[in-house]
């Protein structure tokens, strides 16, 4: 297929009639056309070449030689479903397995994260006979259904009634914005805590406790880095209410940050979940996913006589494509690169922070990173309008990076692994000079805010509390800050 | 990847060892090992061929040259999400679009047939407002939460209490063996009746109808050919009651069915469902599916607010793998070939209930077939155990048929497109040979059963009730009949 068809005003006008109006797309005043992609760029169909940080589907960097080979010639020999024997379902699920504790022993192969989550939802309530979930605020789990009901970030709009009942919704465990901070003495009992509370309350009410979902670091949420030991005080709380404990790798599984493979693992040896459920980056692209639980959750979701079939998933493509990127991950060193090259980007990024007053906070491991913008540190006022301008004037400058979190206003940095210094010089390069401009255009300037924001004095700083609307002026070379808000919605999974 | 990595015995003491026990395999006491395939042919690890009578899902044939070349030259270029622009996209619905009413215009690409219902339940809860779902007996819609809720075929096992009790259950229109049948006068409007009736009682217990869901033939609830002008009737009753008509062609559509290329389209031009979804056949193995709307229902679904994102759905490779498979049937006139080998096959297949009191009834359109097999064409008792029987002798002689319906006794044909006059040959002919010996053996003659079926006569045939046991004797060369009852359950979907 020729890697243009139609003009591009041709393919937005398809796209108007043909494609749901709910699919959204990226800068949709200007969408950005992609015909071709390698390791960490993006080019355009007039050749222009854009680094990519955002994109962590494309794990081992896009169109992996390997991968590309791999699916390729298992394509060619054989793809069928999973009712007849195939040793690449067994040598993957096997691999795969090697990678987690040893209780985490088997697997179900699928073909979306959501489809993942929704199997891990499915184990739990036939596994503990309950039917109530607890998730966390501004969670975003999947767009099926089922998983709707337990992503706030989906559901937060609307009305309790639309709400699913069985659904509980704990604090965020960010220490940066949340109900407990970093000066908390202990913030991963803080919360872990409101967590035990939860479920006396769901008891009272006559409720029992399935699970409690997590995504290890929260990715949407505002790529939120639970405090270390929260995950097992939690799954203490859960086991004893009879729930298991569901850690939603779809994001930032596979050695994304840097230490460990798994993100769950940042917790400590001492933490082991009882279903993993992974997605996004599993395939570089191509459609698959997994869920992977003990022995004894799988025997009794077998009890129940129901047979679960899936018919794409764990078809011998994908697992090829599954096995040449764990391949590549140890062939390549991805894990050390992202501890490597992700160290760099946090220390630039620190750098930044001492810099720009817009800069709260600086959050993240390896190649997954957050940039939270703020106007005021105190208030922590989220500089929602000024990072939108952040991600379009970047894109400008052909550097993809987006903006999320409950105020959108955190960058969010979750690049191809393969990415380098060099890569994050020139991004954070970029940002400097954006910020630099913003913080003269709205008349911001630190005032030793690094020691205020940690000190006793609450003296607010003097930022720009209507930085929106002054923003308008420097938007002139697209048509005003009109489309920003509106932008920064759609920018949202 | 090598062809064979493992033995069979270690592929299947490590599938045991890691893959969850309710992901159930073909011919589970003696499992098929397939490397390879090609067209209508799958190849064990030993290189022996077996004619393949049931994999729908390799549509276009097995590992199509043309279909792979698309695949893997796009894996090479690009394989991102939905969020850029990309012609694939657009093109890809454009023809999908072509293919349907003009006023089925806007498409949502995902990655399954379980995504695709389960969207399609969020577009109508949405569109109308309303919570109801209005299902057939025995239906089977998808592995997700959602679908199981609205899948008698997967929750009739389940207690009241673990039903979902927004989900009503109509009576499958099966005109062999529901509760109208091929005498009935009017079996389409008998059966819609029910619907209507099926409404009101939701409307008196406060319930309102937000969908019907079909498939447009039950496929594995055995084959079942909906009577024309069933759904008209059914969605002039549904849409009265503010609810919509959505058709599930995941198993049948493509062509499949000969004459047309939705099965939806056998009802007649003047019926229009509100949403289709596609699936199994839609990539030829590729994990991908869509689900087809109206503006109207698109533009309610954007109104909520709630974006909607699909981060594998609608990616330049499965709109590439998508658009070959609608160019190869094209090209290869695979749906004139539905139409002339499914009528063959339809031809000898009539000439086996001719000859076998085994044989109760023979249906289906093009390349979708159903032979059910009963002990007596009056009592319509199922050969349960006997339609086991024959597809396990089918499988020693290389040939792959399953055996699927409530009563699991439904001869189940979906072979790949490109199946030929030959092939049903060889299928047929080696039915016939398994049918001869088994009704020897159970000493079962056509007693003209001809005549009587459709006679006034309510004679009893001198059927052998207790086929079952009897069976065992025949099973000496594996192990006796234990193992079929089990299995027989095990080849569910």
């Amino acid at each position: 297929m020729a890697a243009e068809i139609f003009v591009k005003k041709q393919t937005i006008d398809l796209r108007k009639k043909h494609i749901g109006p709910s699919c959204k797309i990226f800068f949709s005043h200007d969408p950005v056309k992609i015909v071709r992609a390698k390791g960490q760029y993006m080019y355009d169909e007039k050749g222009q070449r854009y680094l990519d940080c955002i994109n962590n589907v494309a794990h081992v960097g896009h169109c992996h030689p390997d991968v590309v080979k791999a699916g390729a010639q298992q394509m060619e020999l054989l793809n069928t479903n999973s009712r007849f024997l195939h040793d690449n379902l067994v040598l993957y699920a096997q691999r795969l397995q090697a990678t987690l504790p040893d209780k985490l022993s088997v697997c179900y192969f699928v073909n979306s994260g959501s489809e993942a989550n929704d199997l891990a939802l499915r184990l739990a309530w036939q596994y503990t006979g309950h039917k109530d979930i607890i998730t966390l605020e501004n969670a975003y789990h999947g767009h099926v259904s089922s998983l709707i009901d337990i992503s706030p970030y989906k559901f937060q709009h609307l009305s309790d009634d639309e709400r699913n009942q069985t659904v509980h919704v704990a604090p965020s465990p960010d220490v940066y914005r949340g109900k407990y901070r970093a000066d908390h003495p202990d913030p991963a009992s803080a919360y872990a805590d409101e967590v035990k509370d939860m479920i006396h309350g769901v008891h009272e009410k006559g409720g029992k406790i399935a699970a409690f979902i997590a995504e290890s670091l929260q990715s949407c949420g505002g790529q939120v880095i639970p405090p270390t030991g929260y995950f097992q005080q939690v799954a203490q709380h859960v086991r004893k209410a009879g729930g298991i404990f569901i850690a939603d790798e779809v994001q930032v599984g596979f050695g994304r940050i840097g230490t460990h493979f798994w993100a769950f693992q940042l917790q400590g040896e001492d933490f082991v979940p009882d279903i993993v459920t992974m997605g996004k980056p599993i395939g570089n692209g191509h459609p698959m996913s997994c869920v992977v639980t003990t022995k004894e959750v799988a025997e009794a979701f077998m009890s129940s006589g129901m047979e679960y079939f899936n018919t794409f998933g764990g078809n011998p493509v994908s697992c090829a494509i599954g096995t040449a990127v764990l391949d590549v991950i140890a062939k390549e060193d991805l894990q050390g690169n992202a501890l490597r090259v992700g160290g760099y980007l946090a220390r630039l990024l620190e750098q930044q922070k001492e810099k720009h007053p817009l800069v709260g906070d600086i959050r993240g491991r390896g190649l997954f990173a957050g940039v939270e913008l703020v106007k005021d540190r105190l208030t922590l006022t989220p500089a929602t309008a000024e990072a939108q301008e952040v991600i379009y004037r970047l894109k400008e400058q052909y550097i993809l990076l987006s903006a999320d979190g409950p105020h959108r206003n955190v960058l969010k940095f979750k690049p191809p692994m393969c990415f380098t210094e060099e890569d994050a010089d020139l991004v954070v390069g970029k940002i400097d000079q954006i910020l630099t401009e913003l913080e003269e255009a709205l008349g911001l300037k630190l005032q030793n805010a690094l020691s205020l924001e940690n000190g006793s004095s609450k003296r607010k700083l003097p930022a720009e509390e209507n930085g929106h609307v002054y923003l308008g002026a420097l938007s002139h070379d697209r048509g005003s800050s009109r489309g920003l808000p509106q932008q920064a919605k759609r920018l949202r999974t």
